[in-house]
C-alpha cells in the first residue's frame, strides 16, 4: 500500500501529544494503588520514575520504584538542570529526571506522575499545554488514618507524620483540574481512565487534524 | 440519621453543576445517532430542543425533535430575548430556549446540544465555564456521501446542499474542545461518554468541595 493510500484510508488514526498526568494525594488516600491499576491496564500509560534521596523501603526496586541517590548526587541533577520538578517532602528530596520523560513521549506513551503540588505547580509552568493534573481525596480522615495504619512498612512516628502532614497536603486541591474522592479503588480507577480517555481526545492534543480536515475539505 | 451525620458519612457524594455538551458536525457525520444513544444510556443526559422554522419532516415530533413555529413567532422569541443561541441553516432559523435549558440544570442534569459552530460560539459566551463543546468529523468524504444518500427522507437536493456546506462547516473545528473521527458509532459513543464522565470530575464544576475539604482538615 503506498504512503499517500494508508493516509487517505478510513483506518488512519490520527497521532497526538503524549499526556503529563499528574496524580496528587495525602499520603494515604489511595493514589499509589490507582497508580499501579492504570498501569496494569493501560499499556499506553508509563511511570515516571523519580530520583530521591530518602532510604529504599523493603520491596522496592531500583529504577522502578525511584533511583536512590545520596544527597550530593541530588543537588548535581538539580545544578545540572536535569529535573523537571523537585521537592523537599519529610527531610527527603524527590525529583523528576527529565530526560526519562522525554524518551517516554518519544515512543508515544503517557506519563504518570506521582507528585505533589509543589511538583504539579513546576510541571504547570513548563508544560501547562501537556499537563492534566487530578487530586485524590479520602472519603473521610478516618479513612485515611485507617489506610496509613495498614501500610505496614511504615513506622507509628511516620504515620502519625503523615497524617499530620494531610490537611496542608490537601490544601492545594483547588490548584487541580480534576478531583476524585476515593470511595472506592475500581471506581476511582474508571474515572481516572475516563479522564486520561477524554484528554487524550482534545484538540490541541492531535498531531496532523489540519492535514486531515483539508483533505475532508478537498473532497477525499 | 441526623443532617449532620448524612454530610459526614463516607457515602456523601458532592453535588456538581450541569454541564453544556454541545456536539457539532457537518450533517451526516453522525451526531444525531450518537446524541440518541448517549441519551437511552444515561439518564443523567437530557435533550435540548430547540426551536425551528423549518417544516416537520415524517416521523418528527413536535416537542421531543424541535418545537416548529412560524417565522414570525421565532422573531419574536428572538427579540423576547428568550433564545439562548439561535442561526439561520439552509433559510431556516433553529434557536435554543433558555427555558427549558434552565429547568433542566435545575433538576440535575447535563444538556446535550445538537447545534453548529454558530451556537456553540454564542453559548461560549455566555457560559464558558459550563460548556463543553465536541466535533464529530467523518472519517472521509465518501463516508459522508453514503451516510447522506442513506437518510431517506432527504431529497436530492437536500442531500447536495448539505454536502456542499460540509467544507464550510469543517472549517470550524479548532473552536472546540474536543475531536471524535467518527469511524463507527459505537466507538464514537464510548468517546463521548468518556468526556462527558470526566468533564463531570472537573473541580470548578463540584459544588460543596471547599466545605467537603474544610471537613476532612478538621479531622471528620
Amino acid at each position: 500500500m503506498s504512503k499517500k493510500a494508508k493516509v487517505l484510508s478510513d483506518e488512519t488514526k490520527l497521532e497526538r501529544r503524549g499526556l503529563l498526568l499528574v496524580l496528587s494525594s495525602p499520603s494515604g488516600a489511595g493514589k499509589t494503588t490507582i497508580s499501579r491499576q492504570l498501569l496494569a491496564r493501560d499499556q499506553n500509560l508509563t511511570m515516571s520514575v523519580s530520583a530521591t534521596t530518602r532510604p529504599m523501603r523493603p520491596g522496592e526496586i531500583e529504577g522502578i520504584d525511584y533511583y536512590f541517590v545520596e544527597p550530593t548526587e541530588f543537588n548535581l541533577m538539580i545544578n545540572r538542570r536535569e529535573l523537571m520538578e523537585y521537592a523537599k517532602v519529610f527531610d527527603n528530596y524527590y525529583g523528576t529526571p527529565i530526560s526519562a520523560v522525554e524518551k517516554a513521549l518519544r515512543i508515544g506513551k503517557d506519563v504518570i506522575f506521582d507528585i505533589d503540588w509543589q511538583g504539579s505547580q513546576q510541571i504547570a509552568e513548563r508544560a501547562r499545554e501537556d499537563l492534566v493534573s487530578i487530586f485524590i481525596l479520602p472519603p473521610s480522615t478516618a479513612e485515611l488514618d485507617r489506610r496509613l495504619q495498614n501500610r505496614a512498612q511504615d513506622t507509628e512516628k511516620v504515620v502519625s507524620a503523615r497524617m499530620a502532614k494531610a490537611p496542608s497536603e490537601m490544601s492545594h486541591y483547588a490548584e487541580y483540574d480534576f478531583i476524585v474522592v476515593n470511595y472506592n479503588v475500581e471506581e476511582s480507577v474508571a474515572q481516572v481512565e475516563a479522564i486520561i480517555a477524554a484528554e487524550r481526545l482534545r484538540r490541541h492534543r492531535m498531531i496532523g487534524l489540519t492535514d486531515f480536515v483539508k483533505r475532508l475539505q478537498e473532497g477525499y
